[in-house]
């Protein structure tokens, strides 16, 4: 692990409602810009099934390989929420009533209400800290590198900001970008010797199709400004030569 | 492999874009839903870098635990389209022009304009097999079990037509939903038993949030018709035991 300047983590992204296709995943874009903006580089997604053994699998492969290991879903109170147990599995801890989030959740329900289905989301790995839930109750937890939040997208959202102070990012991940009226093919050559003479700058080119008109996205992303500047002063040079429009897109 | 019953795939995601947050994955539920609806169920997603040994190596891994791999993004004509030449390595084939593609793309292009960037769209593992496209000109490609579709949602969506003849699916995953108005925790306990006594019928629970009102999504997912129709029975008995409200969402 290099001082500080790249810090990578992993989304696994837990339930067979998105393999399925049944439900559109928006956790990995929120996540993601959300992991860019303390200076937290994704290295990986992974998206895979409310099966037991698959989580604790791939769970510890990705908590070895990376910093940090964010997963979605999978914490409700029903039976294909199973995250809390594998995880459990996964670092070898016992499967307990987790003290606190008993006493958070029993507050939050009306007495009488706090139900067995509704204890089961107080079970956790022994030791788990907790990540708090400004929306609805029930809390996330983590484990060493390992944070757990629910699927629910405005519920995972709003359990982010509690977050901040545990991820220890690197430098943050600046980014440019240049919208043109053009299309890859013209600029391709042109954009390969920039990026041959730009190797800490990841250049990417992203057709787009707006408002009935084709165009490109350039972006020009890394932890330096200068070194983005630099970079897209070449590129609007080659793009001046070439007569290229650059639009707002 | 079980005689056709079970087909398995795994999707993967190349780009950057995805890991950064910028650009919104949509491809995965695309192909995910298409591809249920032909009985190939989707066992894993993965989103990767355009980094050529990362491609190279989960898609070895990939290719040999599925039947089918679905790769998209990758394959235009600028320098971070990778996913051929790392297809061609993984496959331990040389990388070349396919003289199909060629002439394909030559055929597509205004004379003149079939510049050395587009030219670049025409390479492809050697004897790969073309994925036609009727939007844009640029073919897909598939070698052996992997299919390479390109990253651009709508153009991608128009290849899976030409695909059906090369994916030979097992049983159709047939799917039924319940819409609730209930809480998960409210149904938790009656559906575990449910499910306990359904075991080939995989049933999910989903919390939805609509026009201002909670509810709850009840996925029963079965290639067995009368297995699903049996858990739909056992299910509406304990709602109206409950008195829960069936609502269309």
């Amino acid at each position: 692990m290099s001082k500080n300047t790249k810090v990578n983590a992993a989304i696994l992204i837990i339930g067979n409602e998105i393999l399925s296709g049944r439900t559109q995943d928006t956790n990995t874009s929120t996540l993601a810009t959300w992991l860019n903006s303390i200076g937290v580089k994704v290295n990986e997604v992974r998206v895979i099934p409310d099966v037991e053994k698959t989580i604790v699998d791939t769970l510890n492969v990705l908590r070895k390989s990376n910093e940090y290991v964010f997963t979605t879903g999978g914490i409700g109170p029903t039976h294909d929420d199973i995250t809390a147990q594998s995880v459990s599995k996964a670092f070898n801890r016992k499967y307990e009533i987790h003290k606190e989030a008993f006493k958070i959740l029993e507050a939050y329900y009306i007495k009488g209400e706090f139900n067995k289905g509704r204890q089961r989301m107080a079970w956790m790995p022994e030791n788990a800290e907790l990540i708090l839930n400004p929306t609805s109750g029930a809390p996330g937890f983590s484990v060493e590198n390992v944070f757990c939040l629910p699927g629910v997208p405005s519920i995972m959202k709003s359990m982010l900001g509690g977050l901040k102070n545990k991820i220890a990012g690197g430098e943050p991940i600046l980014s440019h970008t240049i919208n043109l009226r053009t299309v890859e093919s013209e600029i391709a050559n042109s954009l390969t010797k920039v990026q041959d003479q730009n190797q800490d700058v990841e250049i990417g080119s992203y057709p787009f199709f707006h408002a009935g008109k084709l165009g490109v996205s350039i972006v020009l992303r890394s932890e330096n400004q200068s070194k983005i500047n630099n970079c897209n002063t070449q590129i609007l040079k080659f793009i001046k030569e070439k007569n290229i429009e650059i639009v707002d897109r």
